[in-house]
């Protein structure tokens, strides 16, 4: 516990390191979700963030973080998703080389993306040991510092600023709802809420097809991902060892929504507020409108992961 | 002339009457526009209004600036978009009845959308003809008044508080871009800016498909739309007469953009600002990234007038 108090210390300084780096982003309100979920909910809208998503957050307290002796040979980490991205613009920012593996499935636009950040990027197989064994060569001929999405106590912090900008701006919170994959911004939040104050309760939100955390929190154990299929392709990780040290000690609980409520909140979503949204995103408001005995007539912070969605084919269209 | 002096200062008493009435809806700013752009964009979100559009100032207008007696039998319109929905949400507000006259191919959500807010919906078939003798069957009725969708000078008045606020807020403007359909939100925001300063020039964004304004501000008198076909379904009306005269007056030009460029413009403003517009939005986007040589190094306002869409066929998955 001492860890983590010290630990929550350190969102705060995140918090100030990121000022300037990274879009204060706005909290959004909507009569609308305040009618239908009966509580009072503000939406932290980190789809509105550079490269679209909380990620950048994270990337960029670990690369402002790092003294340049740490970051001299570059940095690398394997992504087909937002964590590439951010960590490209990161290491832009700092004028540092970043060493980008991408599975060759990955979307054209996100290559370019990256690409266009100044990354080196380097294609693989689409499965995990030829994703490691890339980065390692690649670390093997660089020296390049790994960056690790999530089990990484600097990403964890980073990623911990919403919710410390989010209290800021709303200290009353009664409680804060993130979405959790590998578990960066679920414990993030929940070492910002626990330097704010004891009385904020955060809620981990979670598709039950991929119930990972939820499953690991009743274990008292990491239990990876079995096979996860879902619609929220940033939750798709299973927690990491700091995370869950974190997410077992100071969140609440984890609750799980289906993959048709996360489709069918993300669609009224976009409908009632104009705001793109993706998937991971949804699922946390998916909780908030899914288990009102939890929330109903509480004041609820939601965490909007990020609005990175491929436009040509949206999941209410597949069905 | 005079006259107009007096009616932008209409504008003015406008923006107070609907202080309290309407979002003041925030002024968008994107690094990415400003670079392919090469000017500094302003983009004021009428797509976060109430009802999903600035037509909701108008009709909000039109009816807080009525005295009891001009409406004591109630207010009636024909309308398929976004109008029916402003004035049956500005009458539940004012307290008083609201009779909209629907075209019956309207999609099944704007019913909805408009019972919601209390008013008296009427069917008919989809022709001109037909919503004006079933709008005159229910004046005969009723005695309700017509409040025009945008041949009124507080309709003109109360939609130029968008372009108000955002001068306001961006008092260093040099031009401002507005979509032009029947010129109710173009000549309010001629108004706008003319009674700020003579020095911002307003440009009205219309597609080439429905270029009626163009044509008719270069005939020198109003040449209506023939057979329109446009995605910008907002844009398809013809210049009223009221609009016309001051459009005709105060407007520095009509520029006009392809269907393509409209779709084209509003799929990359949805991936990069992560909010959902419509096309007649995108179409002044799209002026804006089609004249570079009206305003490279400029400071540029866009009225974003709306963000309703149907999100299960997107113009671009047309194609």
């Amino acid at each position: 516990m001492n860890d983590l108090f010290l630990l929550s210390r350190e969102v705060t300084v995140a918090a100030k390191r990121l000022e300037r780096l990274v879009h204060r982003t706005p909290v959004v309100t909507s009569s609308y979700f305040d009618h239908i979920s009966k509580s009072h909910c503000y939406f932290k809208c980190e789809n509105l963030q550079k490269v679209g998503a909380f990620k950048f957050r994270g990337a960029c307290n670990a690369l402002f973080a790092a003294s340049d002796k740490e970051i001299e040979n570059g940095v690398i980490a394997h992504s087909s998703g937002n964590h590439a991205q951010a960590l490209a613009l990161a290491a832009q920012l700092r004028g540092i080389r970043a060493h980008i593996v991408m599975p060759e499935n990955s979307p054209k636009v996100k290559y370019a993306a990256v690409r266009d950040y100044g990354a080196s990027v380097t294609q693989c197989a689409a499965n995990l040991a030829a994703r490691e064994s890339t980065q390692a060569e690649i670390i093997a001929e660089t020296g390049a510092t790994v960056i690790h999405p999530y089990d990484n106590n600097r990403i964890i912090c980073g990623q911990g600023t919403a919710a410390f900008e989010l209290l800021a701006d709303h200290p009353e919170l009664d409680c804060i709802i993130a979405p959790v994959g590998g578990g960066g911004l679920l414990a993030g939040t929940a070492l910002a809420a626990f330097s704010h104050s004891k009385k904020v309760k955060v809620f981990g939100a979670e598709p039950i097809n991929a119930d990972d955390a939820a499953r690991s929190l009743s274990a008292g154990k990491i239990i990876p991902s079995d096979n996860p299929n879902t619609i929220a392709d940033g939750l798709l990780t299973s927690l990491g060892q700091r995370n869950f040290a974190i997410i077992q000690e100071l969140v609440e609980g984890i609750l799980t929504v289906s993959e048709q409520a996360i489709i069918d909140t993300m669609k009224v979503f976009w409908e009632r507020t104009k705001l793109i949204i993706e998937p991971s995103a949804a699922t946390a408001v998916a909780v908030l409108l899914n288990y009102p005995d939890h929330f109903k007539n509480k004041k609820v912070g939601i965490i909007i992961s990020g609005g990175n969605v491929d436009l040509e084919k949206l999941p209410w269209q597949q069905n």
